[in-house]
This record gives structure tokens, sequence and C-alpha cells, in this order.
């Protein structure tokens, strides 16, 4: 029956995932569109109205006023993003996708990712600066989407909920405890993040896959549909609640925040697939360039600017620079454009800028919208509603834009600002096609477009299926699927013979042992006795309490194993392990002190004891001391036995990489340990040993690295 | 150089397995098309006319020489598939999917499933098979679908063109044999199950999901990105090809054998998801009882028709029922229609019936079509084209068809039968719920139609996110995703308190051991020592030839462990074996008794020998004694030590059962060795060993039982 409870309480904790995910992501929804409202129709209409009146007749002059108002709204939300994420929790910072990665893929590494506490516990900081930090870096014009962040809070959701508990809120639920544990936890965190994609882009499936794809390496059924649970009632969520916020209420067709509309002409023909595998390369070489200056700037920017106030300069910079080049680039392209040509366009007084009457200009409808309607207009408006030079310089600072933005600390993501640049040259590169073929009907540069908007962001962050449907279910369509499929394998395979993804650049810029998807090519002749880590802390079956707490108090292992018999080594510093028995977790350790179960002589029979929230990770470290243990009780015995887990993974010491790499990929492992022909310990190989051994291509030749990560 | 060229082989692998896959699926699908055409149009409609030339006025009366010649055409069809079947390939007969499922589940027990080797060697014989026995069953006007052999099509395909060779035809090309093993094989299986999907549904995306599904059990990115490769590829050719064959060359939205045609209004609202709930439901049931009765005629079958000309004889008798089912009840059922109310259907003149001129039957629209037709006309159709009589009796009637269909010795699939009847019994609550809320515009049919398919595929086959993906694809429609999923995920939970999905049912009817998702619960306190099998057969690392020889000669063994030393045991029958040293393949030793890397004293220093087909599963069992070895040979002997695998996996006597369940699932284990705390050898462990251990639930108390399984 309680086995039966579990597994309820786990689609509970499911359900309320999806549901809490897609409040936070309707909440930012709402916060991005009332900051564009007082932007637009509060500050600039006020402005330019009372600038048609000064002025009637004569253009320009007071609009350098409207900028910097402009400049000066932008800059203030941008401040407040950016604060949020210094002084608050920098883990906010970026699109959190490469933290969620790791985490997915089983690394919690103190130093080199934030902690994992303060990453996941402050659930409830968080979720405030995702929300308000990610609105005001969207609403401050910044080259910035808001579903990377939001992915990322689904996550954290995720962590949050399954826990029934918040660290910096100090409130314990005392509900799903049975889920505090690594393996749980990791599960729920996928279907969080699998319901922020859902959220993000009203794709169910494309979140799960997303899930999958960047995280768990085992595909179980049930997790899977969790997940999916998770996904749908997300997505469902948000299409009520924005439903509701739009005023169409029950209507459930809204679908998803990155809305990129439903396109008319749904077909294409045979001879297109050739221009669509060009725009595959293209994407590739312009995401592989992407990557290339944005992890130098990265670098760069950890060398030279890493004060809190500098970050907070250059956020601003960036705020200022958007904002002044969107003016800029306005004033200097003439592309204006009758009202009306475009009827996706929405064209509002603060379009006509330095127009004439009854037009407006194409490129303010570009910059002055949301990047989401942005990226409609360029999918679906006829043909010549965009001039050439609007197009190719707008591509040309968005992508340049979006460079410099990503990794400032501001909440941000990168896939609509791929999205938009992409569609942008797509869009170019359609009109190019049509002049081309004159003589053919039917092309659509919209169509020309997504591919575009498909391309770059499949060469920024190369993911293959989950994207494919993303990009499917958030266009609502499935005719494109094929080209659209086409595109990002051609890009990821271009792309990939260049450089990583941006997600795993970042990964490797902050030094994290991420296993790969498969072992290091060559590296058969590696074996356990290199791998390995020979400084292992050992206790035997029967331990002296006072030994106990000492280890406690000096390592911070979070298990140990147990051998039958510790003598001290002749040869070496290390004392010489016998037989392995088993293994057993610092907080059980911790949890047998507290419990005193200790004994002067004989074994104690075992006393029952809970160890159900035993596997949590909680830093129990600074309360060994609160144990309050007299002299007396640290002479006791302590017998281990009963309690440790009997058969702990290991292998012998000729095991090659490889078969240790898919142990511990297949399996999740955390340790391994390495025993001798007589099963007695000789080592301990963590994830982190395994994942410092990485392959280098060099002129088609494979080699293997041993990184130096720091401990 | 050579990881570069295996890595792009299986590229070029999987570029082949979709279009192959592809061509087979158009193929039957145009054979199908003919045989419709041949029928319809040649026979049918030269009879009719006839009728009406003789007996103008008096309706009626010559009908029965129509349903003669509709019979007995129905029944030579269904003839040649089944002779087919039941003389030619056994295994085409069915959907061929839980063959598939134990395959990728890593099963290959000759006796029980049919031999690994007929299954997948067959390939051409398979094919020509599944080309011509699926286009007859379904050309016969059975309630068959080809979409579940055109999987089983793509599985075998996945096999054939990645083993670069076929034994049936005795061609072997010589190219690929870097894949020809085990691991290798079943990715490219589930790469050809995918592209199958993808052919059939035109659902790539549905068809990597339904691969991982039913298959794989690690998720690992480039087998999963390659699969996505062959399921495009194959979705694309058979797009072309059948838009070429339909007169559309060029345009690519053509989609799929399966089309199911795409609904004008997409919206729904709010208070539709209880009455999706409620289908969901309902479905469930259906879908339970349905696998109830399967079950026990499955069983029935298998105890009384078991002779070749009792099978040929049932299936026959199914020809013959189903065609006089189909004109009784368009005798009986009066529901005719005006030409023009439902511009979906075709009105042809054999629509006609016995209604007056210028209206057709509405059951005969449903019975003379293919079944994907009238699958497209439930969903589209308007709402009063279809009378409630006509519903509830088609609904019934189909559903026993498919009943009695699924399991006969033809090729047929569940997927599109199960989808018209739910279609049919959705259509009618549909119907049922604008009566209810005559007040509330918007009730389209249709939508109910969709959700009652959903259901009763979902009730039958118990499959969750594929299926939902499956159908969005083949509806094209993104927009009732999410209803779609509530009605699954709500179908398999009420089926699951029944009983289990069609496939899992017939594979426990085969008594196959696999393994399924999670390990038994409760089953912590079974250990090893109760698993493993005792009676191993090792060799030690210097063996001589004879022994090697009689050992080859009088097991069946995959392969055998190797330790340092083998003594006679005091106590028992089977000899005491030393510490587990390595692990050495059948093939393997066969392949060094064949270049007699012999020695007669000293250990051979390694002489380079290719292994690299030595994974394959060929049978070389009765080629041992064409060696020629000599007694001089014989008495040489054979140093195995260079030659072995130097660390096989192996736990200790007191691992539990989930521990060595999750080292099978996650590694894909075959086998897993047994040793005691000295590292001596112990016992085996193969998949079906722990296979043999399943939970079964009683009263809400889980318990474990132990299977007989045949050995």
């Amino acid at each position: 029956i309680t086995l039966w409870r579990i597994s309820r309480n786990r689609w509970i904790a499911c359900f309320f995932i999806g549901v809490i995910t897609a409040l936070v992501a309707a909440l930012i929804d709402i916060g991005v569109h009332y900051s564009k409202d007082i932007k637009f129709n509060w500050i600039l209409k006020y402005l330019i109205s009372k600038c048609d009146e000064e002025q009637r007749g004569t253009t320009s002059g007071c609009m350098w006023t409207v900028m910097i108002a402009w400049i000066a709204y932008n800059c203030i939300l941008v401040t407040i993003a950016s604060c949020l994420v210094i002084f608050v929790a920098p883990i906010a910072g970026g699109s959190g996708i490469p933290q969620i990665k790791c985490y997915l893929n089983g690394i919690a590494i103190p130093e080199v990712v934030r902690p994992q506490q303060i990453f996941f516990y402050v659930t409830s900081n968080k979720k405030i600066i995702a929300e308000f930090g990610v609105a005001c870096s969207v609403g401050g014009g910044l080259a910035a989407g808001k579903e990377g962040p939001m992915i990322h809070s689904g996550a954290v959701v995720g962590a949050g909920v399954s826990q029934g508990k918040s660290y910096s809120l100090g409130i314990d639920f005392g509900i799903f405890k049975e889920f505090r544990n690594d393996r749980e936890r990791r599960d729920f965190v996928s279907a969080g993040a699998a319901a922020g994609v859902a959220a993000a882009f009203g794709a169910p499936i494309g979140g799960v896959l997303f899930s999958l794809e960047e995280g768990a390496s085992f595909w179980n059924q049930n997790l899977t549909w969790r997940m999916f649970l998770s996904s749908m009632i997300s997505s469902f969520t948000v299409n009520c609640i924005l439903g509701w916020f739009n005023g169409r209420s029950g209507w459930l067709s809204w679908n998803g925040l990155a809305n990129f509309g439903v396109f008319e002409n749904k077909d294409y023909n045979v001879w297109e697939i050739p221009i669509f595998l060009l725009i595959g390369i293209i994407g590739g070489v312009l995401g592989a360039l992407f990557n290339y200056l944005n992890t130098r700037l990265t670098e760069f920017r950890k060398t030279y600017v890493n004060s809190k106030f500098g970050r907070l300069f250059e956020c601003l910079l960036v705020a200022a620079v958007s904002a002044f080049l969107a003016f800029l680039t306005i004033f200097a392209v003439d592309d204006c454009q009758p009202i009306g040509r475009n009827p996706t366009a929405t064209s509002t007084q603060i379009n006509q800028m330095w127009c004439r009457k009854g037009e407006y200009s194409a490129v303010a409808s570009l910059f002055f919208q949301n990047p989401e309607e942005s990226v409609k207009s360029l999918f679906h408006s006829p043909i010549n509603s965009f001039g050439v030079p609007t197009l190719i310089i707008f591509a040309i600072e968005y992508f340049l834009l979006t460079l410099w933005t990503f990794g400032i600390a501001v909440p941000s993501g990168v896939f609509i600002p791929a999205i938009l640049t992409g569609a942008a040259w797509g869009r170019l590169f359609g009109i190019y096609v049509e002049r081309l073929f004159p003589s053919v009907t039917g092309i659509d540069p919209g169509k020309y477009a997504l591919a575009g908007a498909a391309a770059q962001l499949g060469g920024v962050v190369r993911m293959t299926i989950s994207l494919t449907a993303i990009i499917m279910e958030a266009t609502k369509d499935i005719t494109f699927g094929l080209p659209i499929m086409l595109v990002l394998m051609i890009t990821k395979w271009v792309g990939d013979m260049f450089n990583e993804g941006l997600y795993d650049s970042h990964i490797d810029l902050a030094e994290v042992p991420i296993l790969g998807w498969n072992p290091p090519k060559m590296s058969r002749n590696i074996l356990a006795d290199k791998v390995m880590r020979r400084d292992v802390v050992a206790l035997e079956r029967r331990e002296r309490v006072s030994r106990i707490v000492e280890i406690l108090k000096t390592t911070l292992h979070h298990g140990f194993p147990v051998v039958d018999r510790i003598e001290e080594s002749v040869t070496q510093t290390l004392p010489d392990y016998g037989r392995l028995k088993g293994y057993i977790l610092r907080t059980q350790l911790f949890k047998l002190l507290e419990n005193r179960v200790f004994d002067e002589e004989h074994a104690s029979e075992s006393i029952p004891i809970d160890f159900s929230e035993c596997q949590d990770d909680d830093d129990q470290n600074s309360q060994i001391d609160q144990l309050g243990l007299s002299s007396y009780d640290e002479s006791c015995w302590l017998n281990i036995e009963p309690f440790m887990h009997p058969h702990p993974h290991r292998v012998p010491l000729n095991t090659s990489l490889p078969f240790i790499f898919r142990l511990f990929r297949g399996l999740g492992l955390r340790y391994l340990f390495v025993v001798n022909d007589d099963n007695k310990l000789r080592g301990v190989i963590t994830r982190k040993d395994v994942a410092r051994f990485r392959e280098k291509r060099r002129n088609r030749e494979y080699q293997v690295d041993e990184l130096y990560i720091s401990q």
C-alpha cells in the first residue's frame, strides 16, 4: 500500500509541477505584456503625440526626446533585472539551460557550478527573480527571450514541489518526504524542465523530448509519461490563463507564449529541398560563428568583467546600445510602407516614426514589437512588406546584439533572438529565391524565414529532435516538419565541424565534468587502475564511534565503503583495505549516531531505523557537534553491517574506461569501487574521474586528453 | 579513420533503411489501391450495371449475385494472404509488433518466439509476404490495417540492410560487416521500426517515439538522431512516390498512407474536457474488454485451431463472414442520405445499393471504402451524415470483426480497425452530446470521433506518448493534442486496472521472458543466489583443445566464463570453479580453433586474429566437425587469455533482484556472473532468469511470482 501511495504521489507532484510552472510562465508573460503596455501606450504615445503637437510639419527633432525616454525606460528595467541577478541569485543569470543540463547529467560539484543547495533550494527567491527578471529584461528591449529562463523556472519548480519544502523560505510542508533523494529529485526536475518548455512554446511533446535529449540518460516509460503529464497540464494551464487574460476565456486554441502563428500556404515542392539544405549550411556556419564569438566574449568577461558593478554597468551599456541602435536604424533605413500592405503588422502611431502619414516604418515594426510579434510578421507578412536593406541590417544588428546579450547578468534566453535573427536572413534569402525564379508561383518568403529561424537556432544550440518538435508545435504545423528536420540535421552536421553547441561551450568554460553520450573513442587502453582515486576512506563493519565522528568531521565524502579489515600498509601511506563488504551513506551514519545505536561489546540486534529521508543531500555537516556525543559514547562501537548497502557496484582493476563509462551512463552511478582479484578494495571512481577523460579529434585521429578539473 | 568510416556507414545504412522501408510501404499501398480498383470499378460496377439493366424497377434480387461475387473475390485475396503466411513465413502473421517488442527488448529464444535467424534473415521472403499479404488482407475486406505489418516490414528491412546480406537469398554484399553483431543490429531494427511507423502514418516523430517507447531502453542521442533520419527519409520517400502515383508529383504535402485529413473547426472549449475524459474511460473499458476477449480467443485458437488447414479455413470463414455481414447490414439498416449532404463521402454508383436514385447508403459508404477513407468520413463529414443506428451497428460489428481478425493467419494490423471502431462510437457520442446541449454551437461530432478513435486504440495497445504523436501527425493537427493526450492518459489508467495491452498479452501468451520497465516490486529479498543458475560450464585460461571441442559440441551456450582453476568438488556434482578471469564467446573459440592458435607447451604469443565478425550470431554449430581437427591438434593446448574479454559483469552472491534487474535493463546485458566473496565463480544469471520473476498485484498487495519458462 505504501508503494501505491508513493506512485500516486508522483503523479500528484507532477500535476502540481505543471500547474505552478504554468502560473510562473503566465505571470512572466503578463509582466512582459504590461511592461510593453507602459512603454508603448503610455510613455511613447504620449511623447510622440506631444511631438506632433509641437512641431507639426517639421519631422524629427523632438524624436530624440522620445529616444532618450525610451533608452531611460529600458535601462531602468534592465537595472532591476540585473540587480536581482547580481545581488540576489546569481544562478538566475543567463538562460539556465546549461545548469539544468549539468544537473540532469548528474553533476553536483559545489564550487564549479553553483552549489546544488543554492541552485535548487532558492526555489522561492529564484522564482521571483525569474518572473520579474525575465519580464524586465525582455521588457527592457534586450535581444533576449523569455523562454530559456522559463525552462529553468520549470526545473526549479520541479525541484521545489517534489521536495515539499523550501530552504530559503524555511517552510517544510512535510509532504513528499519519500522523494527527498537524488534520483527522485532528478526525475522531477526533468518533469519541470519539460513543463517549462511546454509552457514557453505550447509544445508538450517538444518539452518531453527536450528533457530527454538534454538530460535523461535512461528512457523510462513511467517517468516519460509523468513528464508528459506535467507538460500537458502546463500547456493547458497557460492556455487557460492567457485565454482568460486575452478575453477569450474557455477557448483553448491559444497556444503557448511563443506563438508563431499559422502558415496559410502550406505546400512546398521537391525542388525547394536543396534550397532548404543551403539554408541549413548557412545556419550551421552562422551558429558556429556565434558560438565561437560568444565563447571568446565569455572568456573575456570572466577575466575582465568580474566585479559586481562592472557587470551591472555592462548590462546598462547593452540596454542603452540596443535601444540606441534601434533608433539609429529606423532613422537611417528608409523603408516606409503604406499602411495595410502588411496585414499582420500592428500599425500603431509609433511605427510611423519618420515616415509620412499613411505609411509606417517597416524597421520600426520590427524593433518596436515584442520579439515574438516580430517573428510572426517575418513569417507571415506578404512578400513585399520588408525591404532588402531592412532585413540585412536587422539580421546583422540582431545577431551582434544577441551575441553581446547572452552572458550578461540578466535572465535571458537565446531561443527567440536566434529565431528572430534567422527569420530575418531566411526571409532575405526567400526574397532572392523569388527574384531568381520569378516564373514559379507559390514562393512564400515566410517559409524560408521559418527555415532560416530553425537553422540559426539549430546552429547555436545544436538540438535536433526536440527542436524539430518544438518548432512544429510552436507553428502548429506538421507539413513543414520534413524541411525543418532536414535543415536542423544539416545545421548540426555543419556546426559540429567547427565547434560545440552554445550550452556545451558554456559548460566547458565552467569546467564541469559532464558525461557525454558515448565514451571517448580510443580509450580502451585506459584501465580502472589509472582512472580511480586511491585515497579512499573506508570503514570496518564494526567501528568505534570516535573514528566515525572524526571521519565525518574531516571528510566531505557522500558515503563510505565498508570493508572487512583495515590494516596498516607497510609500503604506502594509505592503509591496506580488506574485502569490500558494503557501502554506507554519510547521512545514514549521521542518523545512526543521532539515534545512538551503539553497543559496548556485542553487536546490537538491528534496531529498526527509518532511513527514508536519508538519501537527502542536506548539508548536515555542521551539526555533528550538536549531537552532543559524550566521550563515553565515543568509546562505544557502532555495528554498521545491518544498515549498509550490502552490494555496491564494483569492477576489477583491469576494467577499461569505456566499460566504466557505460556503467556510469547507463545506471546513473555516482561512485564505483575498484577491487582487486581477491575482492579487496583498491580505489574508488567517481563521475568526475570518468569525465576527466575527453576525446579530441586532430585531423581525423582521435586522442584522449585528461582534463585538469578543480576539486 | 576506421571509427569515422563506421560512423559514416551507420548514417548511410539508416538512409537506405528509410528509402527501402518507404518503397515497401508504397508498394503495399499501391497494391491495396489496385485491389480496390479491381473490386469496385471492374467487378462490382459491371455486375451492378448489369443488374440495373435486367431488373429496372424492381429493387434487390440480383443484388445477391453482387454479394456472391464480392464474397468470392474477398475470399480469394484472403486465401492468398493466408497461404503466404501459413506455408511460407509464419512469422508474418498478425501485426508483428509483439515480435519487434521482444526483439528490441533483447530476447532471442529459439523455440518460443520464432528463431531469430528465420525472423530476421528471411528478409526478402518476408518482404514479399508483407507486401502481397498485407495488400491482400486489406484488399480482401478484412477488419485489418496495413500499418502494423508495415512497422514489422520496416524492422525487417532494418535488420536486412544493416547486415548487408540475406541468408534466404544467399547473397552477401560484403558491406556493413562491422554491424554484424547484436547491439548494432538491434539499433538498426529500431531505426527500421521507426521508419515503418513514419511510412505508415506520415509520422516521423511518432515513429521515433514508438521505437523508443516499445523498444529501446537506453536513450542515446546519436541512435535517436539516426532513427530520426530513417523515419524522415521514409516519410519523404513515401510522400514522393505516392504524390507521383496520385499525379501530383513534386508537391509533398501528401502525408503518409493513413491520412486522416485535416479538421476545419479546430477549437474546443474547457467544458468539453470532462466529455473527453468520459470518452477516455469508455475507451479504456472497451479496450480492456477487447484485450480480454482476444486473449481468450487466442488461447482457444492455440488449443483447437492448430492445423495448417484449420487456420486457412478460419481465415476464409472470417473473410466470408465479414463480407456477408457488411451486405446484411446495408440491407437491414435503412440509412439513405441524399447525395451531396456529405461532401467527403465518395458517392459512387455502388453506394447507392438499395437506396433510391439521388441517394446513397451511409452504411455502404462505411463498409465499401478502404478503412482509411471510412475513418476520414467519420472524422470530417457534417453532423447529420450518419444515422444513429448506422453508427451503433457499425461500431459493434467492427469491434467484433476486429476481435476475430486479430490473430488469424494473415498479416493484419489492429491500428486502423481500432481507430475505425472508436471513430464510430465517438461520433455517436458526439451526436448525443449535440442533442444534450442543443443551444451550444460549434459541436462537431468529428472531434468526438477523433477522441473516440484515440480512446479505442489507446485502450487496446496502451501506448501513450508515441500514440499521441502519431495521431497528431496523422491528422496534421496540433490543437487537439491536449485532449488526445488526456484521453490516452485516462484510457491507459482505466485499461491498466483490468489487464495489459494487447501486445503484452500476446507476448505473455507466447511465454516470452520480456523485461518490464521496472523491477518487480517487493523483490528486494530475492538474492542473486536464488536467481542464478549453477550449472555453468567454464574454461581455464589454458585449455586442452579436446575439451573445448567437446564443450562446443555438447552445449549451446553463447559464451563461456574463464576461471583461473577448475577443481572437482567433493560435495557437489558440479566442479568447484576458481576466480573469474574473463569471458569468451562461442564464436571466438570457434575462430581460434579454425586458425589453430595452438601450442604444445608454452603460451603462444598473441597472434593477431580478426574478431570483427565474431559477435555474429550465426549458427556455426554444425561446422565444428568440418574444421578437420586431427587428434594431434586435439592434444594441443589453447591459450585463451589473450583473446578473452577480461572483465565481464559480475555481482556478489548477496545482490538483490532489483539491482540485477537494473543492470540488465540499463546496460542491455545478456549475462551476468555471480561470484562469491573471494571472486570465485558461483553461477550465471541470464536475461531469462531475471524475467522469470513477475509481480502480481492482489488487492493492493504486491507479490512476486516465479514463472515457469520453457528452456
